[in-house]
This record gives structure tokens, C-alpha cells and sequence, in this order.
């Protein structure tokens, strides 16, 4: 298939490289910005684009990876040029082309074309980390083009499921707390261990097996530690620890407090 | 050595089953409750007692896994009776043996005895969950048997590390954060998920990557999602969905704002 990705950054770094390395043709990278336009079309070996007018009306596929917060802005513009400059003879392409958005949060009908799709891929992507697709879950959804997006999304990635919007957004939800929220318990962590001179390091074994217990155990289940047990004594050390960050101490608190409750 | 275990909770369960299979002797099992104190007495085939006065006074070492609540008395009673059944000709068990803790924001003077030390072994223990001990960093505090306690660590682990009380407080700390924290994290998302018929096992991809990640990257870089990109229209719809339980709306909002003021 022949794909335009409509933005640069992480998600679009990888997924962009994955379909090309599966055997799709990815013609162009538009970018509002020039430096993250120029480097992903350099890595995909293909032409690049910071004027959403330039984009090339050929394609059978646009990919959105943007923020949501653009998303359905840039889709109208993009789509109202492709209206402009119609090819003819070429119906699946341009204006008639699939437009597909990965943005979990984001509903189907905020692409404003004919054929759409949501193509969410669920995981945390950094430009400067290999990502393996294959163990990647995808969520589709469409109402025009699920075959197409399931065969696009099956020579990525083992696990496709069809999910529809309203739970989707859960999932995408749910996810922030899985992962992003997860993370920055991580950096809380290292910064306590940077003030102390100690490397981070330390943590992997209990990191990862953190991790790695909630595979055969449910989280609530698999809970340890003094707000399990609801120690005051070492909670109030841990707090009086914590005196010259008061966002710490209250993240520390609202969390002992919600173990607890949710026990 | 001869080994007495005070406690028999998560962490006793796993610490007893490897010292013992490291060869060492197990004489004795007290707990509070009969129920954990038979039942660990009954993997480890050693009597047991829930009588802090019928704890016998032969072993070399005296491991306290307890409540950090219960620690400081229940050592204070145990010395005092040891000392009343003082052992004659035997100057290195009874009353003359060691101490052990192993809570980590506790300091090394909790315990009354002479020979003291702490025996920190940092991971989250789950009875029903095996561990490899191998893998577990174990942190040691002692004025009068460090190299003694040495020895007994490095055939458990392979990290084995000396770390002062003042140190071992803020590591406590961090393991709270990078531990128990990220697990409720799991927890929360997994009862997003559960209330929308979706499977928890769907972000395991996700939860293992988001692990793995900051083997390579500093957690901060590792940042990604809605709030590392203050994207507050998505941030608003989380918290739509959020509406009906309160607790979690100000843990979405807190850990947002504090992943945006720490950037």
C-alpha cells in the first residue's frame, strides 16, 4: 500500500518504519515542524513536507500520529486540499483514500472522510528505543475498511482486536494509569535515589519483578508494603522524609490513602 | 547456622525457604497467629510457637520479619527472656546471639541486643508467588557481625550491598514509590478495564515495556502520554470518565500536574 504519515514523532518514528519494513510504500512525511519532518523522511528514505497543501494526493492511506489536540483540525485541511486537487480515474486515492487516526482517546468521527479508521496501537514509544511490533496490541475500528485495516495491522503485530470507541477510551484510560502514571512512580523513585546518591539501578530486580507479578497475580492481590498493612508509624517517617517536596507528600498520601481504601 | 524465625509472613515464607535451602537450620518458628506461624512451621518441618517466652534459646540468629509496628517490642520481649534462660558455656546463642531485622526504613537501634544488624532484602514477597532469591538485593547494616551477615547474604544473592540506616530510609522510600505505587497504578487500570469487560492480561505488552524501558532510559525521558504533552483536552475527557469515583480524579490530576511540573 501506498501511506503518507501525517506527523513525526514517536508513534509515527516506528509505526512508519514497521509498515515499511512489512512491504508498504511510505511516500511522504508531513510534519509542522521542519527538524522532525527532514529526520524521519531520512530514516524512511522518502520526501517530506511542512505545508499541509504539498501533501502528496497519491496515497491510498494517510496515517494521523499527531497530538489530539490538532488532529481534527490538520484531517480538514488535509482533506478539503485533497478535495482540490481530485485525481481523476484514481478513486481510492487522495480524497477518496482511508484516513486513520492512532490517538486511543480520539472517536472515528473526528476524521471528517468516507473512509476511516482508528488504528491504535497500544504502547510507549521513544524515537530512541527499538520497539518489537509483533508483541504490540492493535485496536481497530471502522465501519468501512475493517478488512483492510486488519490485514495492514496483522502484518505487524500478533495481537488485533476490534474495539469500538466508547471502550477504547477506557482502554486508552486505562492505560495512562498502567503506563505513564507507572512511570512516573519510577522517576519519583530515582529522584529520592539520585538525592541520595544512589543509582537507580538498585531498583530493576524490584522493578521488574513488580511488573512481571501481575502477570499471575491481580494487582490488588499482588499489593505489598506499609499502606497495605496501613503502617502510620512508617507512613508518617516516610512523610517527614519527603518535608521539602509538599507535591511528593501528597502524592505519597492520596496514594497510601487509596490502597487502603481500595483494599 | 541455627536460625530462629519471629514472623512468618510474606517475606519470612520466602527468607526461611532459602536460607534453609542454602543449608542452614531452621530450629524455630514464632509467630502471633497459629495459622501462619503452623503453617510456615509445616514448609519448613520445625516446630513452631506463638509464646514469645517459649522461643528457644539456641539459635545463633534471631531473624525478626514482623510489622515495623511490632518490631521494637516484640525484640525487647524476646531479649528479656532469652536473658532469663541465659544458655551456659554458649556465649554466641541465647542472649549472646544475633539480632536481625529486616524492615527497611527501621534503624539498626531498634533491636536491644549487643550483636545487631540489619538484613534488608529489597522485593516485593507474595506468599503464593516463588522468588529467586538471586536476584534480590540485599542491603546490610551491622557494627559488630557485618562480615558474618556477609557471608550468610552472598549465598542468597548475588547483590549484596553495605548501606547506612540514613541511606536504607530514603531507599525504603523509593522502593514505595517504584513498588507498591506502581502496583496500585496496575491495580487502578486494571479496574478501569474490569468494569468494561476487558481483560487486564491486554496491558501486559504495555506494563512490560513500560518496565523494561527504564533499564535503557532514565524514567524521565521515558516520559510519554497526554500529560507529558499537558494535552488538557484529553485530560478533561479522563476525567469525564473518572466522574464517578472522586478518589481517582485527584489521583489523575495530581500525578498529571506533578509529571508537568517535573519536566
Amino acid at each position: 500500500m501506498d501511506i503518507i504519515f501525517i506527523g513525526a514523532g514517536n508513534l509515527a518514528t516506528h509505526l512508519s518504519q514497521a509498515l515499511q519494513q512489512a512491504g508498504h510504500r511510505v511516500l511522504q512525511v508531513f510534519s509542522r515542524t521542519e527538524e522532525s519532518a527532514s529526520c524521519l523522511a531520512a530514516l524512511l528514505d522518502c520526501p517530506f513536507t511542512t505545508d499541509i497543501t504539498e501533501v502528496l494526493p497519491e496515497a491510498e492511506v494517510y496515517f494521523f500520529c499527531v497530538s489530539d489536540a490538532v488532529l481534527q483540525d490538520l484531517a480538514s485541511r488535509l482533506y478539503a486540499h485533497l478535495r482540490r486537487v481530485a485525481l481523476v480515474g484514481s478513486p481510492c486515492r487522495g480524497a477518496g483514500a482511508l484516513f486513520l487516526h492512532t490517538a486511543g482517546s480520539m472517536p472515528l468521527d473526528v476524521l471528517p472522510t468516507l473512509r476511516r479508521g482508528v488504528f491504535y496501537p497500544m504502547q510507549t514509544f521513544s524515537k530512541s528505543r527499538p520497539v518489537d511490533f509483533r508483541q504490540v496490541p492493535i485496536f481497530l475500528e471502522s465501519q468501512t475498511d475493517m478488512r483492510m485495516m486488519e490485514l495492514l495491522a496483522r502484518a505487524l503485530s500478533q495481537q488485533v482486536y476490534r474495539l469500538d470507541g466508547e471502550k477504547r477510551r477506557y482502554l486508552h484510560l486505562s492505560a495512562v494509569f498502567a503506563c505513564n502514571f507507572v512511570n512516573h512512580m519510577y522517576d519519583l523513585s530515582a529522584r529520592i535515589l539520585e538525592s541520595h546518591d544512589i543509582p537507580f539501578s538498585v531498583m530493576f530486580p524490584l522493578v521488574d519483578e513488580t511488573a512481571s507479578k501481575v502477570h499471575s497475580l491481580p494487582p490488588h492481590e499482588a499489593q505489598t508494603g506499609p499502606a497495605v498493612r496501613y503502617d502510620q508509624n512508617v507512613m508518617e517517617r516516610h512523610l517527614d522524609l519527603l518535608a521539602d517536596d509538599p507535591q511528593m507528600q501528597e502524592i505519597y498520601k492520596l496514594l497510601s490513602r487509596s490502597i487502603h481504601d481500595k483494599l
